[in-house]
């Protein structure tokens, strides 16, 4: 494979947006609402053991605004593992008191722009930690897809290899200006869904969201070549705080 | 932080537009209608609570057109607050004849395009009362969203920080010679929602929303460089005369 | 106010599209259809008052295709009447048979472009007729919104007040060579609605509808300018006919 | 009218395609499926009564795919027939069992592109022949409708009539390569619906539809100033095939 | 036809995604899932018929996300059969639990960019056999719809054969590296469906997807002429593998 097009990736990623359909869930009898709550708890326990089992990881927020109420996001070795999980959600009694909002499926990458020529990158532990990631329980999350443009002048595909790296590094400085602050994770999603990648960060102070991502919108690389889908940001929840919210 | 990127941030903001579900309101009876009634007036008071604890502000008009039927506009310190508005409102029985229309998460904005060097912005009480705005009780309302151009050489982000200081001084100038007829405030959502800024007017006379937004296009910031979303204009309301147009 | 930005307004108008849901009006017991009926009848023959009283202006067409089924064209002083007439109709049994399908909120407006210097336009009865205008009676009805297209060297905000007099000029040519043929209302509606003007048309003949708007395509202000949005063709109706097709 | 613009006019077109809810379908006892089967059969026979009178044509074909199920093409004189035809069917018991897909309105349309100097076209038996066609039987159908782009230096409204006229020539010589095995009827809908013109092709070989439309691509007409909607490809039915699909 | 739009042309083929109504399978009672379950296994064994007879092919897939749950392909000889299909499936049981999610109308297609002068492809049973390809049981799917882009100096229409030769020489060099790995099928839908083309991949390791399609995006013939639409993936399924995941 070319140069050009050489990437690291990790675990594939579903974000899984969900609506609360609360006129049915007020319909439910104390009873069934139990269950449902139970069936929910069960879920996400489940969704949790991965974390714990190194095996993939789980985030849970609720989502600000009329786009969603809540998302899952998964980590996992393999689609089919995405698939399963989808499916047993589904099977739950709470299922049925959301509607499907919106779905992103991709996989955890790293570019090869700041590849360091003769090593694997394989054997670093710091890189592997990355295409691995345990998601932090950071009290807020922002998601949103994007494409590199091809439009006339503005071409990202067309420009060299060199031309690119020059602007990712630049682009990556301003990143590494808000460590601390904000942990971003890269999701590629060319062959997946319908953007080229998906960001999804986490902050303590969702106003570091909007300062990192309008400070790099003058960059080039976001200024000339970024498209951007939709922006999802939302509050850490839990099993409890999501039950004690339904009530 | 590069000069070019820094503003000022305050309250942040949902804007929460809702269609009212008639067929159902019509199928209640005169007890339901009357509990949903009464649990809409506990919900406004609650909000406005807010404005008199300067922890917040809130608006309620009604939205002219089959877009929606009314809008909330909630600006308050933290996500986690705007979350649980839309929670309470979702618990109570009026939601189940509304059904969501649009949304919008922002925080109130000032660029720095104006600042004065060698002052702290926070220590001016103008600003501080800017930041945490409240909102007028003007006879009308209009909402947009909008984004700076970037594209082939009308690409706003690839201006100098001059030119953009320029062009945004001439703006401005615009803005103020509607001083005492239309205030706006402006709040940004990159990182929060799918447009870089969302705009809220109010004004007695509506046609000074037309005249200040048509002046404006003219203007070479916008001319070039401004995108726009949906439009969304309304008339103030309250709970009396909420329900009085119910009966 | 700069000249380029000036027009004469006159009456807000409100254009409601809804669909029928024929499942519905069939499954309605004849009482019910009777009620439903009257009620209809009642709102149209209040809405028609607004033009013996010139307090407004009422139109009622059913539209062809699956876009709507029928709409309802108000004219009126103020905002918070347009409001009262969308109440009106939404309380009426007669609105639950039917499903919003679209709606616009603009302006009767005179652009300043033909305007004479040294003149008071509102002293002119012909001017304030133009501004709050009694809509014909005319066999057919087309509604379109668009807007003037900002885009590279095609953008009209960017051309000097002469280049676009001077090119309104040579499109109002057009138009009134359809003088006795096509009436034509323009409605501006930034600020209040997605597109900058709304364009109304009534003719007897729905073909010089076609010939109308085609023929102006390639002048330059549409032929570079206009962005069109979607196009609505109907046949006017009333109380009597709308009965007899629901029968 | 300036020359350019000049079209011939022939009958409406209501192209109205139709979803068939088979939940709805199958929920049906068969006594009421014999009903809506019949009153459906009884609407196909009136329809098909315009042909045999000259009065309009009548086209029913199957779709492909998930967008619609089946398209009913009504020509006729007049806009109120196309609305009569629509509400008729809404009326039919079988309606209940479809859900609306799509729909377009235009008029049959003959450019001038080729008229003969000196001679009114419309004393041409054959030029009324194809602006009132019978829709023939064949096997299949395809519809989409198509804007001439207006946009940067690939603005067709900006040639002059000499370079329209030599482009559609070349795009007419293809066209007619295909005669004997497409059949086409062009419908202008500049006024009428969302679109500039409306294409209707038949064709007993479906591949035919691909093979014309693909070849006309590489044409300029299509490739520097065609703009196209969604596709729609259907097999030909009549009542009794319909029929016995439903059971 | 002219050289530049020859194709060879094979089986007709129909994407058939769709959603699972969760809430209404469970609200099944235990013998109504047996029949679903047992009508959808006797559509899939009859559909599977088609590869044993050489007829066609048959694919079925769980879709990972919310796009779809899950995608039947069909290849076969006319549009009819494909109508067919889609008419059978509806009338199963399990189809009432079903929502239509999306579907593409194309035919296989193998571009003449390749040929060798002189000699007659549907000679050759290699073509053919690619015409009428046996889809293999590959564990990943992955398809999404394409346009060659036609805006500007970006306009591949108006491209010379020679040039578009060269460069989907270039493509298919990447394509054929790719062997072992993905297998692809081309189809052209020109005059049956939205975009230009659909891409269906096929690979035991879905990663191989996003590599295969993120080299290419940085080939001329995808960076400055690729237009993508959505893009769907997912995982080998079968009878029993399906009613497992529904219980």
């Amino acid at each position: 494979m070319s140069e050009a097009a050489q990437t690291l990736d990790g675990w594939y990623a579903l974000h899984d947006f969900r609506h609360i359909d609360w006129t049915v869930w007020k319909s439910l009898t104390p009873a069934e609402q139990r269950r449902a709550e139970d069936e929910l708890r069960g879920y996400i326990a489940e969704c949790a053991q991965a974390d714990e089992n190194k095996t993939g990881s789980f985030a849970f927020y609720s989502i600000v605004g009329q786009k969603a109420d809540f998302v899952f996001v998964h980590l996992r070795e393999t689609l089919e593992e995405l698939n399963e999980l989808e499916t047993r959600f589904n099977k739950t009694s709470f299922a049925d008191v959301t509607i499907p909002a919106h779905s992103y499926v991709s996989i955890v990458e790293l570019s090869n722009y700041m590849a360091k020529p003769g090593t694997d990158p394989m054997e670093s532990p710091e890189i592997v930690a990355r295409l691995k990631p345990s998601m932090p329980k950071a009290k807020h999350i922002c998601f949103y897809p994007m494409n590199k443009r091809r439009s006339g002048s503005d071409n990202w595909y067309m420009l060299s290899m060199e031309e690119r790296r020059e602007m990712m590094r630049s682009h990556g400085m301003i990143g590494r200006s808000y460590a601390g602050k904000v942990k971003q994770i890269i999701t590629g999603s060319v062959g997946f869904d319908d953007w080229e990648w998906g960001v999804t960060l986490f902050a303590d102070d969702a106003l570091q969201f909007k300062k990192l991502v309008y400070e790099m919108r003058f960059d080039e690389v976001s200024a000339r070549f970024g498209e951007f889908g939709d922006f999802y940001v939302g509050n850490l929840t839990d099993a409890d705080k999501f039950a004690s919210m339904l009530k």
